[in-house]
């Protein structure tokens, strides 16, 4: 197959095109036709090996959207030309509580992610979506709606699913107040999902700027979170919070935010939030609490949800030529508000 | 009224009893004979201005146990000689929906602190129960089982329902694995507690001596958070942890050791808890809490919880006369495991 891969963390000139092995189509497989891929920050992280364990060559990407070439022969929900999706995960070991409950995600074993993962089946390494076709197990593979604008899917198999799944799992409702803190890829999407459930949406953000922009996306109103009277005065009013920012930061002012009993959730930093204080926590029972992206099933329901509303991500689309000059901007947060690959630019 | 004051932050010799005016018995009110009060260590941190904001003379003191000496006209629910307690709180605003939930101590307009809190009624400064009385409104007048061992169960009133409250909260049952972290005056409670609830005990602390003890108080394990091995063998397997260290610490450690989807709970550490990592709580969606000792309706659950199940707080008791030297073993954990003034020391 024709991939995009990295052979080492500054290895820019490795991303001109070239063959790796994938494995066959086994009798549970999907064989996809990739279209585009979005662009992740944890591409990024992988490909640099800033989170170190990086198995060069690494073909990052987790956002693909694709057409099913050719089916194994127990695959009986996916046909020939089928719109598809594969997200952050392509396998787990099936039989952990987690896995049973639909949790892929939380797998005991540990989920086998798209890329940098051991392949179960093949026993090599998986390699992800900056590719011309990929090799999926069925109960990995995504039904995609042909409704919506297909490029602009692609970002719903992680920043969608990574915020949806915990405004469902802390059960946000119509006429809940939602804070959305960081307007990024993750931040963007967050605010059409929660609008979409009904929410009153605050876009919490540093930037007057990206506030304006998040009125655009669907928010109600922008606290700037510099502007100390105004946090002042949504203290204590947050139903729900949902914190996307991806670097170390003070949460404090956010769990200041929050109702008795309310909760913020993080999905963003993956990264130490230095002290935290207790007491903002104690005295009104708040709660901070993580997720990670969305099990299978829930990640089918999203995007079921997102077809339903006429969700889809904000794009800026690249060639595979420009992942480089894409990648210093994601790091600039200069994209609104995610680049997809269109991945025709790989064999051209 | 006899009480005893301080009245500034090193002023020890102010422990002399002396004379301080009280409100009178309104219509609502319950006048105590106060016959036992526990030491808490947030007595400490008042009596000492450690928290700021002391309102000198101060008479610290929130775990009361006396018998009614007089009540007001509107006084239904106490009788003259009837034994009850007092706990952290005398009043709240009563109408806000926190108030409205049985949660005073979220009360939206503040709840007033059973010492250093203005007086809603007579608008001077509450005081506590190093004192030969109280008066006390009724709705926060708890009522107390003679069938106990009354000198213990004054503990109940604050480090009892601090432990109870999140145990409760968090639905803790039959069969769960919750750790206790820390095993002082709140420890020690939540280890019966969690015990007398059904729970599989194991109380995590950094001393094999302290770890000895808990058995004996009803841990069914013992976890040395200094032992790495051990801490890795436990990792992912508690359903809740109680956390009571009352100053700033690791939390990421204990973290590690919940489950998918469980909490730990702040109770100790009103102070910042350096550097909790993200991805920590994403990785298995665990959440971390606060919970402030709990609601009139609560604590008189508690009480009663505690009468069924015989459960008391291990304690010894001072004089008056030795509270500074009680202060000071407090601060060192030199307690098992709460000190408790016998009150007629003040008069003799």
């Amino acid at each position: 197959m024709k991939v995009a891969a990295y052979a080492a963390p500054s290895a820019t000139e490795d991303l001109a095109p070239y063959d790796i092995d994938r494995r066959d189509v086994g009798e549970n497989d999907v064989l996809i036709d990739i279209e585009y891929c979005g662009v992740c920050h944890s591409d990024i992280h992988t490909a640099r090996n800033d989170w170190h364990g990086t198995q060069y060559p690494i073909v990052p990407g987790h956002e693909i959207i694709g057409r099913v070439l050719e089916v194994g022969s127990n695959v009986k929900d996916f046909k020939a030309g089928q719109l598809v999706g594969v997200g952050c995960m392509v396998d787990s070991c099936r039989h952990c509580h987690s896995c049973e409950e639909g949790l892929e995600q939380y797998c005991e074993e540990g989920l086998v992610a798209t890329y940098n993962s051991e392949d179960p089946v093949s026993g090599g390494i998986t390699q992800g979506g900056y590719s011309d076709k990929i090799v999926v197990d069925k109960d990995f593979v995504l039904s995609v709606s042909e409704k919506l604008d297909t490029k602009a899917v692609a970002p719903l198999l992680c920043a969608g699913i990574t915020t949806y799944s915990p405004l469902r799992q802390w059960n946000v409702k119509k006429g809940d107040k939602v804070g959305v803190i960081g307007l990024g890829g993750l931040g963007h999407m967050g605010v059409k999902l929660a609008k979409a459930m009904g929410a009153e949406v605050v876009m919490i953000t540093t930037s007057p700027e990206k506030g304006k922009d998040a009125k655009r996306l669907g928010a109600d109103e922008v606290l700037i979170s510099k502007d100390k009277e105004a946090m002042k005065q949504h203290a204590n009013s947050f139903d729900f919070l949902l914190n996307t920012v991806p670097v170390p930061h003070d949460v404090n002012p956010y769990v200041a935010l929050l109702k008795r009993d309310s909760t913020m959730v993080i999905v963003g930093a993956i990264a130490p939030l230095p002290d935290i204080h207790g007491g903002g926590l104690i005295m009104k029972r708040k709660r901070i609490a993580g997720s990670l992206i969305g099990g299978i099933k829930e990640t089918q329901e999203m995007l079921d949800f997102c077809a339903e509303h006429n969700i889809v991500s904000d794009v800026e689309m690249i060639d595979i030529q420009n992942i480089n000059d894409a990648y210093e901007r994601v790091i600039k947060s200069d994209v609104k508000y995610r680049f997809v690959i269109d991945m025709k630019s790989l064999t051209q």
